[in-house]
């Protein structure tokens, strides 16, 4: 990568800068609001400086939410010991940003840069899309018998994920039955 | 929508005489390559007479997939009477298809098409999105007890095709046996 070797000594002060200025313009006017030069001359750098980095604002976007700037923690799965009640408001919670304007734009934008940049995928992929998300809790949860012993774990995460950004994907009005009804499909009947 | 009035006298052969351009040089080309320059000269229209009609190279692909111009009859369901089998098949066909690269790049401009445009959600959503994909056979299976009675019919729909949905955007190296432990994840143990 040429590109790399020149920006080999890419300011890390710049680059914080830079991410800070997009989280705060985003937070005040909204993604369809959001410009590469607003967020320059917010950050103190040229415009050339954010576009020698970044491809566009979806990728700015995507690693403000990467790195926390933009929704801290409300990614993380509780642990309350219930792995089914766990699952659940998780699935709630991430339904409930994406019921927001600002979310279901910040959550079409990830996705938008996803599909255009290889490596914001790959940031995805080792983020949300990451079946290591859910994976130590359903591991635990086979081991004490609360789901199947023969539970595929990964694709329990793809499908309740995959199944929430469809839904964001096409708009589908929300659903407050759908984290539960979803939940038990992938688990299986709950045992009595 | 004062666009859609003077746009109102649209020429369908121009439209067709488009998509079909695009069509053809996506194949030739690949999505990186295609340019809206190159599409109008091809359809022998003018550029602003793409732009009125598209916001960009995307949401034309999507167009020509929603039409049946890229992949005709790639996404039908087929029909052997057994449904698990059926599923099965119709998840590899998809899985076959994002593993050429013209398919992955075709399936990903689709998302980022969707993403960025409501009218382009909301076709994706009527075509491979919506529930009622499936629907008509898992209603059947529910009805002569293939699978359990009280499946959530939308639900199976949107976790398989999500999870499909979020392998391709993270680009999650292809699995020969997903396929297979997506459907029984969904449908339940097989029947013994």
């Amino acid at each position: 990568m040429p590109e790399g070797r020149r920006g080999a000594v890419r300011s890390e002060a710049a680059r914080v800068a830079i991410l800070e200025a997009t989280a705060a313009l985003f937070a005040e006017r909204g993604y369809d609001h959001l410009s590469i030069e607003g967020i320059a001359a917010r950050a103190g750098v040229g415009k050339q400086t954010v576009y020698r980095w970044w491809p566009g604002k979806s990728a700015l976007i995507a690693d403000c939410l990467l790195e926390g700037m933009l929704l801290p923690d409300r990614f993380a799965v509780p642990d309350t010991g219930d792995l089914r009640a766990d699952l659940i408001a998780w699935l709630a919670g991430v339904e409930g940003v994406l019921d927001s304007p600002t979310g279901e734009g910040l959550y079409r934008s990830l996705i938008a840069a996803a599909s255009e940049n290889a490596e914001v995928a790959q940031r995805l992929r080792e983020s949300l899309a990451d079946p290591r998300l859910f994976a130590p809790r359903l591991r635990a949860a086979r081991d004490s018998g609360e789901v199947r012993a023969d539970l595929p774990v990964d694709e329990v995460s793809e499908a309740l994920i995959g199944a929430i950004m469809l839904r964001a994907l096409a708009r589908t009005p929300r659903d407050p039955g759908l984290p539960e009804r979803l939940v038990d499909l992938t688990l299986g009947p709950r045992p009595s």
